[in-house]
């Protein structure tokens, strides 16, 4: 039997360790072959290949990024791409299946693949935001909220010796989950996620509170946080000309409009790429490796079209249908919880 | 209403983090005062007593240890001991409810104080080895497990620099799970643990083959893992005359077993104290102050003699009965899952 | 003997671990009491004390940040300035002499106060850029590096899976040691540094020769770097109406450029107040606990109007118009070595 | 031009990065060839050796260990031993020079190779001892001492949970500098190193006058501290019978000792192998990329029989003769200097 592998989308902590779980898995327990498309789908649809042996993913479980390089190529796209194409590619190369790494667009394409031209696909959710629902929680995600917490405790000592207000953007761009986790960590005192607006009064409120109690006021925004109030305009500024993600965006925005309502001292900083390169955590090292061998077995029990999750302490096969569609966002009574501690 | 805290047995990282949560979450929601009892059970029985403010859980997310000491007194034992001689105790220093964090040991004492003598307790499980039932995950062990990985990390190119065999021994005398997760996201070529006894030939197979493969072999141990044919003597040895943790146990006794019959220059290395103290992991101090908070929740709730656990993603509240009596052990898939990687 | 103490300027990790070690060395061998300015000069200028005891330094050679906090102000200002008011204040307060750990500016007052009014003062050298001369390294540059570096780690991997050019902007003014070494430390492709002008043909030129290679580019540069051609306007783009350090400068300007000249897609990321926050290395604990001993022990010695510093592994006490003047620029003869591993 | 590269006894973060700032410096600027020799001299005089490119040194600035491997072979015994054996070997293989990278041993015996039979050796200080005079550092020192002191972090807040006494020791069998750094860094109650023997009645005293300050003691001591009247059998207790180095040597012997004589418990942790491998600090990078970038230089200069070293800021070259024969001990003035932080 030969699988094929691909990681599509933004690079995640522990990509390679699903890579080296599934190869391991694979080689050792039931002599399969492994083949690896290069840049995600676009591998696929441009027939780029290469073989992974067991030599190669040594030491992968402790390497971040992805030895087979990811992109956002759409696989219904381009000449080699559409179910047809790649049966027809899968057959000449011999390849019996597909493990294709990613997010909510990948896993939704496979199943298409799946579902119109039988393409024989299994998926590995890939969010470091951790924002797909059928999983309890996806490797990468444990990661960048280590790195959050981390920059939130150093920012800390920056903020006391200054009496200053720090503003520290995480990622984020639709749930609030590593602003939430690594706010409570580091004990932000106030967090801003894009499921709860709040208003700049509101803010302003709880800084101000924190300043009164003697403290150096610490906030986390998430990237995709809005105020109520701000418009279009406003909630793109910070897109540069070519269209890429802001560098300082919210953080940007929010630290001036605070040191002008409040009189504090106010700095931004944005975490940005740092928090999804490197190595991955002992927590996502496992989830991955886990997840990796996992798809594996899913390809021999031939549940196509469906995704491994993890599920308390367990791993699953749920189809992917469950999984995409909507968001996994942050939960009114984990966001009320985390409120407490705001003070 | 005022709660007394108290923390008992070894000393585990986010102990601190349940202080706190649990304040924050009395005296900001609720209005509620806090008093800790000092070395555990002890300041209990010996009523010594201190006041927790806001002000003393400042920062105490990230700080390991415990701010109120620990020891293994038993409650039953000593002149205040005892279901009557507490509730007297309780009754003269105005305290409604304790909140007693702590393992095995000390949650079944406090719900037999419950039991025999209707003090209201509510417990929070404390186990740095993952070995109580009725929770996914206890705080403390994501902590271990990373700093246990970090180890693993550092040995191996010392492995590989000397074509030697690094023997790491890891925190779990009767349960493997810091061995066996810290095993998988290091990569190391066996893991061993009190769950799966293996012989010392199929242990100096693993390595061989290792050796074979070209790679320096690393075995992660945990300090409950005995050999089939371990005397009573042996399994002991190491254990001082203080009656003390042995230091160097297994591990010191593996190593040469291992070179004398594989001929690889082998070493022993015994993580020891290191891995229970220190700053938790972002992990452990969510999973600490949503705990300590749901403890509080769980004294307004008047859910004497439960304690609160991590199911999911979520926290609950469950009989103590149900999480003492047998242990959680790593079942068989696991491990199954985990030899795979041995290779 | 009463000492008093203060911090000014920017925070920078060590400043906690000089005090304490001051404190230790005067309590301990020489009953000398202290008093801690709060908020740099603004303290003095404003009497604004703080006794500090053996206890209050408990801990303190681990913690960023400054108890005494810090502010920008100028002794020579406002109504309690200048030397004649200070030393009225250090006679009704019984202080016989004050150490001053701060930058050029504060050690340039100090020694103003000594020649012109004969304030008793000893400095103590603090940039995290390492731009003082006098002293081989000053406390927080290690630290910084080693932050700096560990980014560098961590972008490479998303650069590799996404191949991507990576800008990453670290601290650095007016000179470049942070920048050169952690991009010597993490293997950057291009270290780009105030002392050495480089034109975006150069840039993009190591760029893609580096693409050339089959990697991906990472492009180290200090925030205080320009290109030769850069207009007034230019560099101060990204200061903001508030006139505050800007955030993601000049790695904000240098991307869209290499990414327009080399079609190579290219991201930045601004490291800033992560930087100069959190714990200190165990070098930066070392280097600035001597440094506070030997403040005290210049004080004994009445060395007024000098500072202490590093040369090789001794600490010293020279003149401070040695250290303040000119800037310890990155030599040619660095910059050359360094380049060479641009490859 | 060819030179050969060897790494030799105990392996030390910082070993790769000197193999890569060598390679590198010498492929780029002046289109030298490597080989690297095998497992230390054992590759010389058994001509085990294999080609260094460029692209073999990618990413090894922050790898620990070695790629070369290491043993402590004597290059004046074996059949391909001798400096006749060794230059009729080196002619056969084309190499013009060798740089041996090692401690004194394999400096010393570098020395004698090229005074007894003109051998072209260049060498570079290895020991993580930091025992090696004519260099103010050595490259892995920083790494060790920033180990030791994240433990001693770790341990503190054990000892202060439990009222305990922590004992931990750390390399340093001749010279006490990384327990003399790491516990000036961590903040050690006492520091107990070879160069300073102490009675067992003074250390107690130490320790108990810590606990009536209300703390926790934290002892660090070097692996070659003695009591004044450790008999030969007592300093040897530990030495298995593979004569190998001791696991829990010294600190095994003190904690019960402190134990029995002052009441409080006390508890011993052995660092060991993990002081020694893994990534290093940037700090280690950077010294070691300049040394291996000077040996090659050093080669260009034909500068036979001499070493790289570390002076202030500058990396320079001088006679082995002086780097070796007597230790680089901790000086009296700096053990003063600490013992004031004991208290």
């Amino acid at each position: 039997m030969k699988i094929g592998l691909l990681t599509s989308g933004g690079d995640c902590p522990g990509l390679n360790a699903v890579i080296r779980g599934a190869v391991l898995k694979g080689v050792i327990s039931h002599t399969t072959e492994f083949v690896g498309f290069r840049w995600g789908w676009r591998g696929v649809v441009e027939r780029d290949l290469m073989p992974i042996t067991r030599h190669d993913v040594r030491g992968l479980a402790r390497q971040g990024g992805t030895i087979l390089g990811s992109s956002r190529t759409n696989p219904f796209e381009g000449e080699g791409g559409g179910p047809e194409n790649i049966q027809r590619m899968l057959d000449e190369e011999g390849i019996d299946a597909i493990i294709a790494i990613g997010g909510e667009g990948t896993l939704t394409a496979a199943r298409r693949l799946y579902d119109e031209g039988g393409i024989k696909v299994i998926g590995v959710p890939k969010t470091i935001d951790n924002d797909l629902l059928a999983t309890d929680y996806s490797f990468g995600f444990d990661t960048a909220v280590e790195i959050a917490t981390e920059a939130i405790d150093r920012l800390r000592t920056t903020a006391d010796s200054h009496g200053r207000c720090m503003v520290l953007e995480v990622m984020g761009r639709h749930v609030g989950w590593i602003a939430l986790h690594s706010g409570m960590a580091g004990g932000a005192h106030a967090i801003l996620i894009p499921e709860q607006p709040q208003s700049i009064e509101q803010i302003c409120e709880w800084v101000e509170s924190v300043r009164e109690r003697g403290r150096a006021p610490l906030v986390v925004v998430a990237e995709g946080f809005t105020l109520p109030d701000m418009t279009e305009a406003h909630s793109h500024k910070g897109l540069d000309a070519f269209n890429r993600p802001r560098l300082g965006g919210i953080a940007e925005m929010l630290a001036p409009m605070i040191e002008e309502r409040t009189g504090i001292e106010s700095r931004a900083t944005v975490l940005g790429h740092i928090q999804r390169g490197g190595e991955p955590t002992a927590y996502d090292r496992v989830l991955a490796t886990r997840l990796g061998m996992a798809a594996v077995e899913a390809v021999y029990d031939e549940s196509w079209g469906n995704m491994v999750t993890l599920r308390g302490t367990e791993i699953k096969t749920v189809s992917i249908a469950e999984a995409t569609g909507s968001l996994n966002t942050v939960p009114q009574s984990r966001y009320d919880e985390a409120r407490i501690l705001f003070g």
